[in-house]
């Protein structure tokens, strides 16, 4: 096996989901990653924790939507349900072959399943849960990359020494953490200002999404000014809307526009009060990442960028005197903050072309 | 999609499992039965059942086992016990492509295990329940046929009409059930009598097992007279005995030997009390099974063929008044009762070298 899939079997077992003797763990994967299901098995075998894996179809996810009706859909699955709440802890690993085999589901089918199955999501999240990614062929052909060197970006992104990343963004959530205000300039195209006063900043490194790098905060809702152009493509159910460009006031998107697909961006904005507003800030930090690959998991974490999110707020990133994003929609979109760009804390540049202020090469 | 892999499901679904709507079924298989996986979801679906399907490694199983401590391995799996408990139908799926893949695992933790687990298979088997088997590579390897010769095989010997074969084997049940006593003579190696007074024949068509195609009962424990030679070749902790000849006096097996492996078999009848003595007589009624497979789900239904097992006597064939064989072993071994051969039914022949007395082509 190659030795890069038991170097992250351990930063699953170990550093993400922490399993211990005695721990019941769920393995629920694609079945392309048998490889790592079979390193993490290993693993919780070697900590003392008992498994149940559990590799899925999304073959048979789609053959199932299809052939049922929506009364049959809105059943909730009491098997899945009863094996979250049994589980202390969950390992999930993507890495579908085909990213579009669900694509012909009719989109109300998938939203009456999503909607039954609320409480096994919340089950899930109840437990000490982890989600990573296979580097599939699936994937790779999406990244529009080989599959060996997408297994090279993969693993680089995943296998690190995550304490010092931890350290290491450590450093800008100090300062995020106490600011008032951030200002986030780039070329001609993007200056927006928001206030963060009250939020917290949250630093994630090996938490529950492999790959971790990034340092996040909510901004106060009605506070963002100004305009956006999101470089990188935005993919709303499974489309490409390019070049993104918001227009705020107090908080509020007041004019959008796409070269690509615009009538998805609409009709995403105009799903509830949330969607026209930010819910989240997010600056990323792994450097790994070196490439979009239509892929948030990794795209969200790339360095020198930075991405707001339309919709949802986290939670753990409110203040309690402010106001949570309550959306259903939670779409995060990317900035390129590499070149002729700076992001400031309270009028303070903390980065200039994609380089922090806390570092060597810092040229403020 | 092989369109007998759909008329399979439909057998699973429809005929065995008898899914309705609102049925919770979870689907166990081996990850290379994908195809099937995606038909039994299919089919569930327009049932209006909700599935959780989970395909399994073992690969997976083999690894945990090995690297945890039979301390860890003690402990109950409370999430698939959990899993279980919630479903109203299992459809499980055979389909290892490597037989021995757990081969290296000691034998005393498959044995912690699989004690600790017994509340799970308990679930299981207090649900709707149905075994089955995918055509893989190992099977076939295991078969000594081609890939595509053996899915002919076992798609002709599971996809019928299970309603005429129900309907055929019942003759023989008729003539079983009121039956005293049982006489099975081949060649002159073969001579036994055993009471079958009081204890219930079976008719096995489209219930758990796939493919069905015997019809069976339980020896009175003490009755059983004579000698067998059993034709086919038993497969003890996977390895092969071969010639395995048993000699019986009140029921207890008084003198055996094997041309090879003796000593499996030897350590297999001193297990405990009931395992030197017979649980099960089944006579295999399925000729789509033409041919030894190394695969006792199929064996044992081989047309033109008896099996005897020793150990534990199954539940529902023991009649109130008469003992059960309580033994933790069942193994069973096969007669060929093709050539020179006949079955006698309270000294009335009702099977001459393989065709039945209510058979056209009998010469009684």
């Amino acid at each position: 096996m190659d030795p890069r899939i038991r170097e992250h079997a351990e930063v699953l077992v170990d550093d993400c989901a922490e399993i211990a003797a005695g721990d019941q763990v769920v393995i629920v994967a694609h079945h392309t990653a048998e490889d790592l299901v079979v390193a993490v098995a290993e693993l919780v075998g070697e900590r003392g924790g008992i498994i149940h894996h559990s590799l899925g179809s999304s073959r048979a996810r789609r053959a199932h939507k299809l052939a049922a009706d929506e009364e049959t859909l809105d059943q909730q699955n009491e098997i899945a349900l009863a094996a979250y709440e049994a589980a202390d802890a969950v390992v999930q690993i993507r890495g579908e072959q085909n990213l579009n085999e669900t694509g012909d589901v009719p989109p109300e089918k998938n939203a009456v399943a999503k909607r039954a199955n609320m409480a096994v999501q919340e089950a899930l999240l109840d437990s000490r849960w982890v989600l990573t990614q296979w580097p599939s062929t699936g994937y790779a052909q999406k990244a529009e990359m080989s599959t060996e060197a997408y297994e090279e970006f993969v693993w680089n992104a995943v296998n690190k020494d995550w304490d010092a990343v931890r350290e290491h963004q450590a450093q800008l959530v100090e300062l995020l953490d106490p600011a008032d205000e951030v200002r986030i300039v780039s070329g001609d195209t993007t200056d927006v200002r928001m206030s963060v006063a009250g939020n917290h900043a949250k630093n994630d490194a090996d938490d529950n999404n492999m790959p971790g790098g990034e340092v996040f905060t909510a901004p106060v809702v009605d506070s963002v000014e100004g305009e956006v152009l999101f470089d990188k493509p935005v993919l709303i159910q499974g489309r490409e809307v390019l070049d993104v460009r918001l227009v705020f006031e107090d908080g509020e998107v007041v004019e959008h526009e796409a070269t690509k697909n615009e009538d998805l961006l609409t009709s995403l904005l105009e799903t509830d009060e949330g969607s026209s507003r930010l819910g989240e800030l997010g600056i990323g930090m792994n450097r790994d990442i070196d490439r979009f690959t239509y892929n948030m998991l990794f795209d969200e974490k790339m360095g020198d960028t930075v991405h707001m999110a339309i919709g949802r707020g986290y939670e753990e990133t409110v203040g309690e005197d402010n106001e949570r994003n309550e959306s259903t929609v939670h779409e995060d979109m990317i900035v390129d903050m590499s070149e002729d760009s700076r992001i400031e804390f309270d009028g303070e540049v903390v980065q200039r072309d994609g380089t922090f202020g806390f570092e060597e090469s810092f040229d403020g």
